[in-house]
């Protein structure tokens, strides 16, 4: 059997999720998204060796799936884990070769960005801002967060991640990246959503710009645009608000 | 101290969330969501006495604040806590009165519904059918939907709750309003999720339709509305296209 374990936003199972991984042999997937504490100190809370796995292990080898056919395997996945399109299709994969499977939910980004005080139920389709490659700037991504804001929708903003050179996209590449599309209004900042070092910070992005890239900390990262706000939205962004640009 | 705790969709609190409980007064709020464990059960797993809060108690007499400013004080919200928006103005009440908060988040059906296969990053604005009024019946949310179509977006559809009256919305309810406005496409039926009795269920809206009321099952429901599909998607959601229609 395959058990898919969500690790929340900062590796804090469910019950069920730290029972479960007890009889499992346990895999880590690692290539979608930024583990938020470190590796040992998972191993030791659940007593479990952990193996990290590749994204050729997961999306070719697949050596885990063809154990989880005789011996129960637990894959653990940061978040939530059908939020990354490749779980959903080793779901499928282990559909067809007759492996039962079972999620076990944790927190994502896609609710906790509540904490920005935006309503969930607001957010439009969520973006993702990649790595320009070889002089080339894709801009799907654009259009999509017009479109969102033509209807009055809020857009998470996600930020690229090439996990085998250890690459993490800062929020002040991604403004960058925004702002030379001609994006030039404001923007919610949120560092380490659901860690203790959570930072959620509010504001033009012209004035964020000027900020450092250091000041954004450690990954992850995501940005959010909001759309019209309702006055209890704004509120609550307001406390955000960075107050000293220099 | 006021933690906001989220029991994620079945009581499934994370173990953060268990051992902060330990430490405090523990209130438990029901009027926005439907829990799907016994509280007697939850009493039990967290050794703890619950108390049930109203609709009254927290919008408006608000005791828990008070006692929050001088003990700890612990809020178990269903799913995530800062999805609906009550807990969102808890929160700036408890920043007016300089009582610390904190989120201790959990799984939610935001996230969760990548249980139909659907990719997260392309739903919509989600929307919330409302139980009809004295004859009245709003349509707000339909126009919602349909901007979501236009832009390619799915759409998360919550179904009414009247806590007080016990009345949950049944989907053959919901579906019956979406077809009285027009609607005649697919729907996926999403039943308990996130429960060892979860249940999706995908087909054309006419012939759900000829389903009893009570072939849904108890709540919580929800249903999501597909746009265009991705083929990956396509090949997920087929696993639960409804078979038979007698």
């Amino acid at each position: 059997m395959l058990y898919l374990i969500g690790l929340g936003l900062n590796g804090d199972l469910t019950r069920e999720g730290v029972t479960t991984v007890q009889k499992c042999k346990v895999y880590l997937e690692l290539y979608t998204s930024f583990l938020t504490v470190p590796l040992k100190d998972l191993e030791r809370v659940l007593q479990k060796d952990i193996t990290v796995l590749t994204r050729e292990d997961i999306e070719e080898t697949q050596q885990f799936l063809k154990e989880a056919k005789t011996t129960d395997v637990a894959l653990l996945v940061v978040g939530d884990p059908l939020v990354a399109t490749t779980h959903a299709e080793i779901i499928i994969e282990a559909r067809k070769r007759a492996i039962t499977t079972k999620v076990i939910h944790n927190s994502s980004v896609y609710s906790a960005v509540a904490e920005t005080g935006l309503q969930i139920y607001k957010f439009g389709k969520a973006i993702t801002i990649p790595f320009s490659q070889e002089g080339f700037q894709p801009t799907s991504f654009y259009e999509i967060l017009q479109k969102n804001r033509i209807i009055g929708a809020h857009t998470l903003v996600l930020l690229d991640i090439q996990h085998d050179q250890k690459r993490y996209m800062n929020p002040k590449e991604a403004m960058e990246i925004l702002h030379r599309l001609g994006f030039q209004e404001e923007v919610i900042c949120v560092s380490r959503l659901g860690c203790t070092d959570q930072r959620i910070v509010y504001g033009e992005i012209e004035n964020l710009l000027k900020l450092d890239k250091q000041y954004w900390g450690s990954p992850p990262h995501c940005l959010v645009i909001p759309s019209s706000l309702h006055f209890k939205e704004e509120e609550f962004l307001e406390q955000f608000r960075l107050k000293v640009i220099k």
